[in-house]
């Protein structure tokens, strides 16, 4: 089975994101003063194939943990989701 | 009221996706050979305030238009939620 993984990973909240910092000054140049804080993180798109669900999941966690994440700042959250073809 | 408005942006799909490919290529080298295709992307967390849900549709989809995408290469969808304080 073909599977489309999203994974979305942020910052631990305890963590500075100067990047968000950046944008939300940015912001606040272009008149947004409504905006209080903003986070930077990532959003992947993984198309993979898998024998089930389970070992799908294990898939993505795996390169989530090894590769696609750094679980010293980050966490991570994932939806999986069977797709055609 | 206060929300939260997390963005999602995505390359549209005609763009070449040079990270994406890196890390397909990482996720190969790793033995994830299931893996087929990964699409980068970016993952914002605006916390604003507005006065009332139609105002802030309006706020966020001005600054995604604005500054937090490039509308010639990315789409963008978003959900809104309102939180506590």
């Amino acid at each position: 089975m073909n599977l489309l993984a999203k994974i979305y990973v942020t910052l631990k909240g305890s963590v500075l994101d100067p990047q968000g910092a950046a944008v939300t000054h940015a912001l606040h140049a272009l008149s947004y003063d409504a905006v209080r804080d903003v986070r930077i993180g990532k959003y992947m798109e993984v198309t993979l194939s898998a024998t089930d669900e389970t070992q799908a999941h294990e898939l993505v966690r795996g390169m989530c943990e090894r590769l696609l994440t750094n679980p010293v700042i980050e966490t991570y959250t994932y939806e999986l989701a069977e797709v055609e073809q």
